[in-house]
């Protein structure tokens, strides 16, 4: 039953066998955990997705989020049902400190319960993601006051949170924000401007919503330094706790979306007064963090968001995937021979390269998100602080992939799910057409796939002049070097990889060595793309060295998809590392009027 | 105005200039033509698509067709309006022989003129190109009485079209249908079955519908051989043309798709009797061509709709391409310097590379197609039988890469055109997200992705013992050598193509002479694609030489065009190549077990 969204199996080799998270219940933040905790986390989840998240989320497709007569959102009601099933479950809170309500669950293992509510209602545990991503940033940046008032009711699930950035003139552009805060004598400030594409912008759940949000203060400086950010509850709060009066917080409108049509997509105006006829008081905001840190303050949410994206996507990807493998497991169409019965397509080469393809870039995708929460639980718990900064750093190097190869390559895997089902899979009478439009979200939204390019190749890779980026590569030898002392397929792989990896140095070298180059992002995402094939093949080849010595279906099936990832995927990125290598600049060579 | 849709300049280049259209006028069958009457023919599609056909294609989204509780099919108005207007215009009719009321328009125009109804309404269009491709196939294979009977009406728009292949069980396999065909004395047929994904099924427009079904008769022969074409009207029809009573033809249900939403599909039942309580007459049906031959005069329009799909993807590309282009041309979003104002993205190497990236799929996609137009009117009108011969063979060659390039890389381009438009291009407000929804179709029907590359692999390249597909690298070669004899850019891309020609023939030549390989067709989509990707290139390249000279921004658009496919593109197919190079068996060693 649950396999129709999770492969349960995956999931606990890639946490147990591939991750050892057991060896986490010896750090002293998980010493009350053990491997039975995690289990029984993963059971909680899939039976709670299972039976409350599934079941609405071709509902809350057809039946989208409107605008009451009053200017109220109505959701359908099963989303609040599920959102409270799931606070009242813990887990939602479980991944915090124990300080504040939490039960110190490892990322790794919130990263598994994440994957069965993606799978199961990808707009649904969105407005749950966005919740957790601001309670973490309250508590990384927010004062004793600020995590009191709205840090602990949103990890209480009493709260709801969002991340105000972009507003209609700036999406990708944050150093164009216009939305203004104005200090007061009491501490707080006052908010005025419009934010646009507010993913859980308004809605009637919870007794309230927290906005994060970008702003300029009168001291300001020029650009993206020149914003702070701030909490701007939809209900005022009191010093106590008690949830007050509304707010200067106006919903303006929504936004009509081709998929993930569940979670609400906001225009908001703060500080317009609409509901207070006698003036314009401004939205009260308490600054979060300094005054013109807020993009860098900010970063700590979006960071996190962008690994829920990647999540998000693999989770849909998964869904895919699987009632994919099911159709193709009893349709029957096309025989070997005239006179045979009919086969089930899955016996067909072509059916079964979609169904390979699929599975490396889902369980490729959820290799890579898992090693990220991992990076977040070393980051925060690993003994020495050379090694938790050597963890965050890498964990920041792989942000823009971890969000961009799910996104990318689990969209595919939804066109390929789609194709397997042939024209069932294009109407709307089986999941996977829903899937793919949900998914095609995560290619824009938390920084489009161009922005993900450019931190990675304008930022990321240069970071701390470079050391991060060999560290990664450190990492990678040492897994060839594992699978070299190996069976000889594994010996194979390991050497395609190496010329890959060293390929992705050299060209990085290159374009930062070379001063001739105009714009050395000019093609970015061909480097981005390349560097995520490159870093989930080693992902493949961790699995692949994991399953040593295990003779099952599953394990076969696992070496059988690495060895798919490297002989039809990996290849992709020569002619990738080419363009890269010639340092074409064909893309600066354009004149607009040409086009 | 118009260029909202479609590029008419480019349209004119490849019409023109490339592919020197006028010539035809010198052939007796084209004699009445001439170049004002192509260009108005293409005028009068600009100015009938834009004005009926555009303005409902969100509409039909919207409001897609349903069941009224009668049992018949609510369109919305707009359609029948769309195409009275059509078929009185004259161009629908326009492509058939004067001698059964058309005017012997070349279909290389035809191609020009259908692109404007893709592009700006697919759906609509849909019901006009299945009607004209029934008509193509009756005048090809029907005798007299059927051609009087039905093929008039369909040229005339008075009657509409549909084919009835698939079934609920036999989709991409048609030799499994199941629906039966019993003679009369009188020699028509009694037809019993229900046929699956009939597009344009049902609906109220015009006078009639003629289904186009695959049958088995009582003197079968197993299998795909077994089986018969026959003419089933809805409404019957006297000798003497006079529409008659119903038939016995059921609407069963309507399939709700994705997108394309505006055309109809249909579960259809034939002979089940419903509308006559008194028993199960069967539905009438006239034989169109010989018994057991149905399957390939079926061909006949399967390879015209096959184009038609091409077509399709490509207007809808066109269509996303132009509004992305538009948005980046106005869309204000970062800048060169932080002091200085925000720049068109146009201005981002990303977004170019976004742009060129839709411009390459979409005019190399469309040259493709008008080159097949053109060998259609070379099959016809070529002076010699051998030439036609050849020019027939070289169609069959291409049909399935003029169906599989556009359905899969136009469908990238309004991928890209999303992406260009950010968080807009995904909200219902902008055109992209449904042009995006309407493509996924066109990788599915008229014989999916997969259909295809079985065909070329495993028929088309074999034909004549490879005598077409050397045909067709000669006229490569004949390219290369001009290319050679030109500027220093063209004779670079020439050498580069060459060495793909090169190894596309070792690779077919490899993949057919190994008797070792249990399955030859295992990586024939890899093939498929990686040959459309060298036939494109090939196009590219000629379309630069067809630049020669020329120095206007449009000239300088289709020369970086072209490099950009030469240098982003086709070395994608390397890598395809060595796959098959390698005669890769993975997709063989698959035990279902294992996923």
């Amino acid at each position: 039953m649950t396999d129709q969204y999770v492969s349960r199996q995956d999931l606990d080799f890639l946490i147990e066998d591939w991750l050892e998270t057991s060896a986490l219940t010896l750090r002293p933040r998980f010493a009350e955990h053990s491997v039975e905790t995690f289990r029984g986390a993963l059971d909680l989840a899939a039976e709670l997705a299972v039976a409350k998240f599934a079941p609405h989320n071709r509902t809350a497709d057809t039946q989208e989020p409107c605008l009451r007569d009053d200017g109220t959102v109505r959701l359908i009601p099963e989303v609040q049902v599920a959102l409270e099933a799931y606070f009242a479950s813990g887990l939602h809170s479980a991944p915090f400190p124990e300080a504040v309500g939490g039960a110190d669950l490892p990322m790794t293992i919130r990263t598994g319960v994440g994957l069965w509510f993606a799978a199961t209602n990808c707009s649904t545990s969105g407005y749950a993601n966005l919740t957790a991503a601001a309670a973490n940033l309250l508590l990384a940046h927010g004062s004793t006051d600020v995590i009191n008032r709205f840090a602990r009711p949103l990890i209480a699930g009493r709260f709801f949170g969002t991340m105000c950035l972009s507003e209609t003139q700036a999406g990708s552009s944050l150093a164009d924000i216009t939305t203004r805060a104005t200090r007061q004598s009491d501490g707080t400030y006052r908010i005025h401007g419009d934010k646009m594409w507010i993913s859980a912008g308004d809605h009637q759940m919870g007794e309230n919503i927290v906005h994060l949000v970008l702003a300029r203060t009168d001291r300001i400086e020029s650009g993206i330094r020149g914003t702070s950010l701030f909490a701007v509850p939809k209900y005022l709060v009191g010093e106590d706790g008690a949830v007050g009066e509304r707010n200067d917080v106006t919903l303006v409108g929504l936004n009509h979306k081709m998929g993930n049509r569940g979670t609400t997509n906001t225009v908001l105006s703060f500080g317009s007064g609409d509901h207070e006829p006698g003036g314009r008081p401004g939205a009260v905001g308490h600054l979060v963090g300094e005054e013109n840190r807020g993009i860098f303050h900010m970063f700590h949410m979006m960071n996190e968001m962008r690994i829920a994206v990647g999540l998000s996507a693999v989770g849909l990807g998964s869904a895919g995937y699987l009632a994919s493998l099911e159709y193709a497991r009893t349709r029957r169409q096309g025989r070997r021979a005239p006179s045979s019965e009919p086969v089930p397509i899955i016996e067909h080469p072509d059916v079964r390269r979609m169904l390979l393809a699929q599975k490396s870039y889902v369980e490729g995708g959820l290799a890579l998100v898992l090693y990220c929460g991992r990076l977040m639980d070393d980051a925060a718990t690993e003994q020495t602080a050379a090694r938790r900064e050597d963890a965050a750093a890498l964990l920041d190097l792989l942000t823009p992939v971890a969000k961009s190869f799910p996104a990318q390559w689990c969209l595919v895997a939804n066109d390929l799910a789609i194709q397997v089902h042939g024209g069932y899979g294009y109407t709307r009478d089986y999941p996977v057409e829903q899937h793919y439009r949900d998914n095609r979200l995560n290619l824009i939204h938390e920084g489009t796939h161009g922005i993900q390019a450019a931190d990675l190749l304008g930022r990321k890779v240069r970071a701390r002049d470079g050391a991060t980026l060999a560290r990664l590569t450190e990492l990678m030898r040492s897994t060839i070097g594992r699978a070299r002392n190996s069976s000889s397929e594994r010996k194979q792989l390991g050497a395609e990889l190496l010329r890959r990896v060293e390929r992705l140095e050299t060209t990085t070298a290159a374009i930062w060595q070379d001063d001739d180059v105009a714009d050395p992002l000019a093609n970015a995402t061909i480097y981005l793309e390349a560097f995520g094939h490159v870093v989930v093949a080693w992902l493949w080849l961790e699995q692949h060295i994991a399953t040593q010595n295990r003779d099952t279906d599953f394990h076969s099936g696992k070496r059988l998809a690495a060895r798919y990832f490297f002989e039809y995927e990996l290849p992709r990125t020569d002619s990738q590392w080419d363009v890269l290598a010639q340092r074409n600049t064909l893309l600066q060579d354009v004149e607009p009027t040409w086009l």
